[in-house]
């Protein structure tokens, strides 16, 4: 679909969508011969699938594993080929930092080196936030600039925090200090496209001060650099699609996602009642809301199926009062599938179950992801979604005479 | 599908090729939870569809709703995107004029003004057709040239006509004068496109002479000039498929499109058995034929869900003679959706039924949007529905060695 028809088509009316990504959501059959969401008991869901659309995406590409912000990207209908984004931009918007086109961000690890500096524990053993606290702290005071850049870094929880440069006009083109295996030592940040070396110096010169600053430190001698990147320049939510959009979710990456594509993010405390709760208040503010829940990702990357199973059917609880908004379309579906029999993000296809005024209902059992196979929209890549959002609510004219 | 490619497979051989579009044939479920294809008592399509092909379309991409020409160019094998054709064009090309790549052409409404030049009713309370051509002739007498350019008018029915201007040289990307409603001045002609001015302003000028010319008229004392356009340059038919083609339609609209394709243009009358009939009496001379059912789709658009469940029996019934001419490929299907519920054209899908000498049956109830579902060509863009056509015809060789 070119970007540019799509936008053409586009009128504004008074209708209300609602995007529910349940992150990870789906799977592979486990040992009982069942995906994670085929045992969940979840009467709501599947009551919703006999009467409505199903239809089954494909995230990215065939065969591509998602990471969250292509996952999300592709499901806003953006391309993620086009918009890669690093991740420590994505946390630094989470956290509410301010970042312009000059500023490179890191998402970055405590970790534990031992004398010669090979990585014992990539985590620090996990240390305290406040202790995490304390060490951000002292970074703070001692690198507040390097040649000229100011330098700042923002705690996050445990071992994570991020590194913010300021000022810094070339590109971020750099890889990871983070090799993701112990007993080596960190890598040097190298420049692996164009106009990078500036970055590349900087970052090298923060670990070089901090290895220095945190040499006492028992557990959190030395840090990783991960997701070194710069703001992407994208087309946000509102001129994309003339939708008043806000986002309501816990975890500081998809604020992150939802606020680099012009989303408001909106309050909400950690749990599915007090999301619903925020949805519920703001309904009357928004045309489009993006509802993102966590923790099915989290449990199948634990490789917790049970786990997984019971958030699933946490969920499908909320559905009645989420119906009770009278949304014009509901999409409910993911990002990706993190089996957990794999404990990991995968490659395969995800249902969709598409809740809107002008279904073609098949005969199915319910939602899942063989179910979803039969469903009336086909196979369809995530960044479809948004237009089919906006043409079940009446929100694109006809093209053409 | 790359038509470079397609085209260099493509050989010639005797075969014959249908091509029949229900317009808007599908729909969605109404009250009665069937759409009109499932209501439809149509034991031949039925029959076909158990021992043949079905598949489903998706007809421009995603969540788009077609217009007519996008939808129809679709299924001849056109990117719609590529080919954005104004209906003025269409309009002109369906009544047999004359038009070059000079020509600009627009479908124009008669319409009431007020004292202000407020418009009260944009089609002049659908004056006859004797009215229209009266002042049709009135307006060729007044108005034969503006700053040079040769100007014609042609009746259409009721309160519609089509204005020619000749011999502009540049482009005529120039909005539509109606404003779509009442209670407001028609709206001046101005370009949103490049190198368009000229015909902006002769459009201006028309109007207004007109409105001097028909200023003392009681119902048609105005006019609105709609898709403003001039013809685009598109491969003709025989060109991009090697195939003599030709069209059986009753409505001016899909009689432009198929010259627009290079289509030769066939007499018939306007009923089915005239339409089987004309298709019998050309059937040596052409190798594809273009057979178009008009009314499924004004019936959707009246939202008249039982006529329309009439005119697909009515057309199950042509079926048997149709199949006595013993076609080597006939597809049946539509060019998009007209749901009855919808009273509109839709962006849903539509069903393909795909009658062919080697076909791979499944098991179906007969020939429906659900069953299309389970096919055995599974979900494609109309655009590709032409290469089936031709490779079930045997008229592709094998590509590569």
């Amino acid at each position: 679909m070119r970007d540019d028809i799509l936008k053409s088509l586009i009128e504004v009316n008074g209708t209300k969508l609602l995007l529910i990504i349940l992150d990870g959501l789906s799977g592979i059959p486990d040992a009982t011969g069942k995906t994670e969401l085929e045992t969940a008991f979840k009467e709501n869901m599947d009551r919703l699938a006999k009467t409505n659309d199903l239809g089954y995406m494909v995230p990215v590409a065939t065969g591509i594993t998602p990471g969250s912000g292509p996952g999300h990207l592709s499901v806003f209908g953006y391309d993620p080929f086009e918009y890669q984004i690093g991740r420590g931009i994505l946390e630094s918007l989470g956290l509410g930092i301010k970042v312009d086109d000059k500023t490179v961000t890191a998402r970055c690890n405590f970790a534990t080196v031992d004398k010669e500096g090979k990585i014992i524990d990539r985590r620090a053993g996990r240390i305290s936030t406040d202790n995490n606290k304390r060490l951000v702290s002292i970074l703070n005071q001692n690198i507040k600039e390097i040649s000229g850049h100011k330098v700042e870094f923002y705690s996050g929880k445990e071992h994570r925090f991020v590194t913010i440069v300021r000022g810094v006009d070339g590109n971020a083109f750099v890889n990871d200090t983070d090799p993701q295996v112990t007993d080596t030592k960190p890598l040097k940040a190298e420049p692996f496209g164009p106009n990078s070396e500036e970055c590349a110096n900087i970052i090298n010169r923060i670990f070089e001060k901090s290895m220095d600053i945190l040499k006492d430190e028992t557990k959190a001698n030395a840090i990783l650099f991960r997701g070194i990147s710069k703001i992407p320049i994208i087309e946000s939510f509102y001129e994309k699609y003339r939708l008043k959009s806000a986002c309501i979710a816990t975890y500081p990456m998809y604020k992150g996602l939802a606020s680099l594509v012009g989303m408001d993010v909106l309050d909400t405390k950690d749990s599915l009642n007090e999301q619903v709760k925020s949805l519920k208040n703001n309904f009357n503010n928004y045309d489009f809301f993006f509802f993102h829940v966590k923790k099915t990702d989290s449990f199948g990357e634990d490789g917790d199926f049970n786990s997984k199973v019971k958030v699933i059917e946490e969920f499908d609880k909320i559905i009645p009062e989420i119906l009770s908004l009278n949304f014009d379309v509901i999409a409910i579906t993911a990002d990706h599938s993190t089996p957990s029999v794999m404990k990991a993000h995968s490659y395969h296809y995800v249902p969709l179950l598409f809740i809107n005024r002008f279904p073609r209902p098949v005969d199915v059992n319910g939602f899942s992801e063989k179910e979803s196979l039969k469903g009336s929209i086909g196979k369809i890549y995530s960044k479809e979604l948004m237009s089919l959002m906006l043409a079940a609510s009446l929100r694109l004219k006809k093209f053409g005479a």
